[in-house]
């Protein structure tokens, strides 16, 4: 880890954010320093009292010190962000996003960034419904995915094997379509779920009564809005995809339901629990 | 606690009737003998081996001593029990289920039992994706609502305080349409979201990223097949409701993503975060 920058500069500190930079303060302790912000001066304030970061980052001052940055905020916001950097960053300098959809990222990056500056665009397969780095966790991304969607790189190689995640390079474009399943569709679902529920006239009771399943199913619906918003439009067609089909397998159930075939009805469920079950015992 | 028997049947020993038989005998301890059985011979002797009872309960062979018969099954075999235990069971005993739908299980105690014979029906409203007695945990009923759509009943209420449960009486048609919203959508949503991922063509893959938000959103589709689909086939007029109901919210969604309205999308999911965060403050 000889080539691991010194000093890095870690835009936006919710949970991944605030993750890596406690996963990077474990592992180099006082041999880094961090230099992040948030969107607000007394979270970033709040950020450096709390130990997560060393010193605040101010996207204004050229800090020639800082060979590698990291932008982990909502993803409509890293075209701005890169553009201020754009202004001020000198050859061999490294930037890595950590957003959920690459696609509009990697675009984004070739249109405004110089050829000489490394794009690397990334996206740590780890969450919680949690949200800021009061939530952060220095293993959130251990033994969990991080896909890279563009070339290999020695720093995202090392800053993968410090967090114990586990890095997969994937095309872009591939990537948006798969995570729209394994991850956009969750996300999407658990939140509409919820308004179709809490907005039953009898709410009030039937909230009384709900328990460990609503919980669970609908965990994804208290995660960032923010966040969520801007994976969603920038991988909407995906995601609009991925909701149309959920609608017919719905269909397909309530059928089911209708034509009362219980053998049908057990298969369908069975067929569910393998997949997950499998999914379960192998990742 | 004086009136509660010393003489119990638990007939069904799955996570529930697991979980109720070492409640009663961590408050108990061996003041109590709890009979039982699973729905085979070599699961019966195992529970007792295991010390989830201390007999194998024999539904043909009558047994004077037993004044509470619990019956945690899947719900279609019910009736059945009830019928079994119809042609033996005297005057004074008590019969309580644990099923997930109230009207069908009333209605055949009705058909099936004399009225000598005190019939609860109640539906705790805990769970976990882990069936049979090996995941049974005599907390898990802690801090949960159990409702009881009978007549209030001294056992029920004493059952309730000793496993930490909260009881809540409610009419059975109510229940039916309130828990259809609160826990059955839930439930069959997580099948069919599971189905529609995994039945991708490129599964394979996207299995490889899946993480977190799968793991939770989809956890209720691991849970037990046969117990799912009777749920789901005796409350079948409340769940194709609320499944259609979840339909129009997608439509809807989908009809704000085309529309690109990212004010409405935030505001649509600010909802949804807001339902769910008040409900975990509340309960």
């Amino acid at each position: 880890m000889k080539s691991f920058p010194k000093k890095i500069a870690i835009i936006g500190l919710g949970l991944i954010g605030g993750s890596i930079a406690l996963g990077l303060k474990q592992h180099f302790g006082t041999k880094i320093c961090i230099l992040g912000n948030c969107h607000t001066l007394s979270r970033s304030k709040k950020a450096k009292k709390e130990g997560i970061i060393d010193e605040i980052f101010d996207i204004n001052k050229p800090d020639n010190g800082i060979k590698f940055y990291i932008i982990a905020t909502p993803i409509l916001q890293v075209p701005n962000i890169l553009s201020n950097l754009a202004l001020q960053i000198k050859t061999g300098v490294v930037i890595m996003d950590v957003g959920s959809t690459k696609e509009f990222i990697i675009h984004s990056a070739k249109k405004i960034l110089l050829p000489n500056i490394t794009f690397i665009a990334s996206h740590p397969m780890a969450g919680s419904e949690m949200s800021g780095f009061e939530n952060a966790n220095p293993n959130l991304f251990r033994n969990k995915p991080w896909i890279v969607c563009t070339k290999k790189h020695h720093l995202i190689t090392e800053l993968t094997e410090i967090l114990g995640a586990e890095m997969i390079l994937m095309d872009a474009k591939i990537h948006d379509e798969y995570i729209s399943w394994a991850s956009h569709l969750n996300l999407v679902s658990a939140s509409i779920l919820t308004n179709t529920i809490g907005r039953q006239k009898n709410w009030t009771e039937i909230a009384k009564i709900a328990s460990t399943g609503f919980r669970d199913t609908t965990r994804l619906a208290s995660s960032n809005v923010e966040m969520k918003k801007d994976i969603i439009i920038t991988n909407k067609e995906n995601v609009i995809v991925s909701l149309i089909k959920f609608q017919k397998e719905i269909e397909l159930f309530i059928n089911m339901l209708k034509s009362n075939d219980s053998s049908q009805i057990a298969s369908y469920l069975s067929n569910a629990k393998t997949i997950r079950d499998n999914w379960i015992d192998k990742y």
